[in-house]
């Protein structure tokens, strides 16, 4: 899908930087990013969040999958940037007419959008963007690949209560081999220092966990002694975790952190989830209720770490 | 869905100020809000129809109801006073993982949201979202119960025609039984000193009528002639109204307003319907694009209320 | 729908134009929105492409058919001439509760739309909106009728490559019978001096072509080296494209511009579609993405256009 000004464009521009993922990306980007947000949490306490850091840029989410959290919080994110927000979402859009992955994305550029916020339900597909597009892509999550924001809010949020993530041990529990938090997280966290060991049924365990930068378990109250961080995961029905079950409440029983193992953990641990939450399966009302979870926190980083990636990410595009 | 910053935030802050319904809701507020919205039809009348009242404010509208007409109508009196918007419906949601009404609540919040205005089709979900908000929450309709900013778009088109609502008398007429509008405005309009009257078919008035402020009757043809306002009410397809009925010819025929009608009215008095009409049947359209029916006038009513409830409530919660 | 308000505004103000289609509109209109368009091409350049031009003014979109593209296109253009948006679509809307065509239209003047940028699946849905609507209307697509602003789109990509369209002869190319598209750009190219030549197979050509502007041909072949211009048009097969059509690889080995038709081509000539495309139907993949193609051209041109239309339209409506 040619074009003359489009190719101008590109000659007199670098080529962009996009945030795809949390094991090939430069973990200088990613550490910058996490720096930025620092900046941006304070922002978000003033009367009037609001910068006009982006002002006059366009950023476009192009969601191919339901998702209302993540996509707002990038498109308040944006907002408070001073950005315009362009919301492509594939159910009221032309992909019921059979557009291509590739002609939306040179679309949505060709209309003026400076950066690409994309989740869609193929793995790979960010990485796919980022080849046709001009402008830099964010991987808002693809498929059961990478979920890189969530993994830097999540990043985020450690610091804040922690100070540090080196020598942290963080237990992600649950759905790993359908989740693309874990996969995001667990990069990320091991990139940064942490000792991740991952907790879960042996059916929702990667079945070639060679090359994975971490421990595995089955042992969810031998685990839950060690840990400064305990990470749930939503059981991804949707990708079929269920059908792997026996039933729920035999995984609740096994792996969910329920009231009864709360003595388990240490003083001062943490309890995080990417939400949305299935009550009373991976997580207890009452603990997901009590002081010692922090997810709303961790709703917040989103909000910070969000405004970092727009932020770092199309300021260095314009900057040569 | 707990975590440090909003407890902290909490703490610093008194309770908010919700707008739940018209019954137990404050009269003072209610007449605050019908005050402050006189002085924001002024400000729509101004080439730009805009006030920086809750700049740096976030309004979430969170809809588990398509609706078009109040979602529309609240975000553009939030922009209009200058407050960012996040438009959360549930089709496009994570609700389809199964959420909890609870924790888009406190998403939302942990988002940033100043404000929660809900749609819902569970009564009492305004409430419950209420005790879990740590910011104010405005009932955009539940169920079958309440939508108050209706009620108040109503009176305060009344006010604007007739210059007082005390001794006025107001015919509810229709699909009494399914309807929140019919439920706020009894209520509001009763406690402003106005005498209610609903008249409908056996079926469609509620099957027990003790402690309504108003009379109930089923002689639409008897009562006209003493109305200084009738209120026609749209007949519920959805929640069930037709199968309480031989046809909708026959309710035409008893419960219309069709120009046979039109001289059994009062020189003066005002039509009224919430919308969405269907013409026709509670209404038909020479009398619906005549000058006796105020319709338009309420949709405009709407929008003054709609930014003087997020004004009065957002401006509240911040000034302690 | 009546009321008080608007009846009062519509005698201060003059009748409002409207843009509906390429052929009853005045001529000088259509040319007042290309001569703008180039303006705000400039504008769009700029690292804030932003004017302050409506202020205070809000355009609806109100689409009720699925269409992303034209829909953000409009809205990022309003908001690029600092106007407030607000969007109804029809899924999420009373549609759903049956509400008509005409209390949408007057419930969106009601609450403060200044323009209404309509879609529809009914022909001559603008035109009837134009007739309840106080504001400007703007067809975006009506059935398969016309879509003005993507024909004004692709004049100026043509003016913006050749400079020129008096004397061009462009070739417009595939399902003449259900396209919008080609109706309206037939109408808008030859009022502006092109001679139009429509090629198709004899299901897709317009029954009675008598009164149009252009000739017909089934001979791609033989059309392709005399023309400057060749526009290929979607298969529409969601209005029955495909029934008419023994297979789609028939269709593109005649109809398609394909890699192997590349010669036939002029030196210079421009390669324009739509969008969405259908790859390797009505143009080949390869063709798609070569320098020839300007299809995200037309897609710039399409923002410069639209923001040239409500401005022209809005400002015009304001001025008495």
């Amino acid at each position: 899908m040619g074009g003359r000004r489009p190719k101008e464009q590109n000659k007199a521009r670098p080529a962009p930087m996009h945030l795809l993922d949390t094991y090939s990306v430069d973990l200088g980007l990613l550490e910058r990013i996490l720096e930025e947000a620092k900046s941006f949490t304070e922002v978000l306490t003033r009367p009037v969040p609001h910068v006009p850091a982006l002002k006059g840029k366009t950023v476009a989410t192009a969601f191919f999958e339901p998702s209302t959290r993540t996509r707002l919080s990038f498109e308040l994110a944006a907002k408070r940037l001073s950005a315009d927000v362009i919301s492509f979402t594939a159910k009221s859009s032309s992909t019921e007419k059979g557009e291509s992955l590739k002609d939306t994305i040179l679309t949505l550029v060709a209309m003026g959008a400076d950066c690409v916020v994309l989740r869609h339900s193929a793995s790979g597909a960010a990485a796919l963007a980022s080849r046709w597009a001009s402008v830099p892509v964010i991987n808002a999550g693809d498929g059961m690949h990478q979920h890189p924001t969530q993994a830097l809010a999540d990043a985020l949020t450690i610091l804040d209560h922690k100070g540090r993530i080196r020598g942290l041990q963080v237990a992600i529990v649950g759905d790993i081999l359908h989740s693309r938090v874990a996969r995001s997280g667990i990069w990320l966290l091991s990139r940064l220092g942490a000792e991740v060991v991952c907790v879960g049924p042996p059916p929702l365990l990667p079945p070639e966990p060679e090359g994975w930068p971490c421990r595995f378990s089955h042992d969810l109250d031998g685990t839950l002694p060690g840990a400064d961080v305990v990470m749930l995961l939503r059981l991804q029905m949707e990708r079929g975790a269920g059908a792997s079950l026996s039933s729920l409440e035999e995984y609740r029983e096994l792996y969910g952190l329920t009231s009864e193992r709360l003595p388990l953990l240490q003083e001062g641990a943490l309890v995080m989830h990417p939400g949305p939450v299935n009550r009373g399966v991976e997580i207890d009302s009452e603990v997901l209720d009590s002081d010692i979870a922090v997810v709303c926190d961790q709703v917040e980083a989103g909000s910070a770490v969000r405004m970092a990636a727009l932020y770092v990410l199309c300021s260095e595009h314009q900057a040569e």
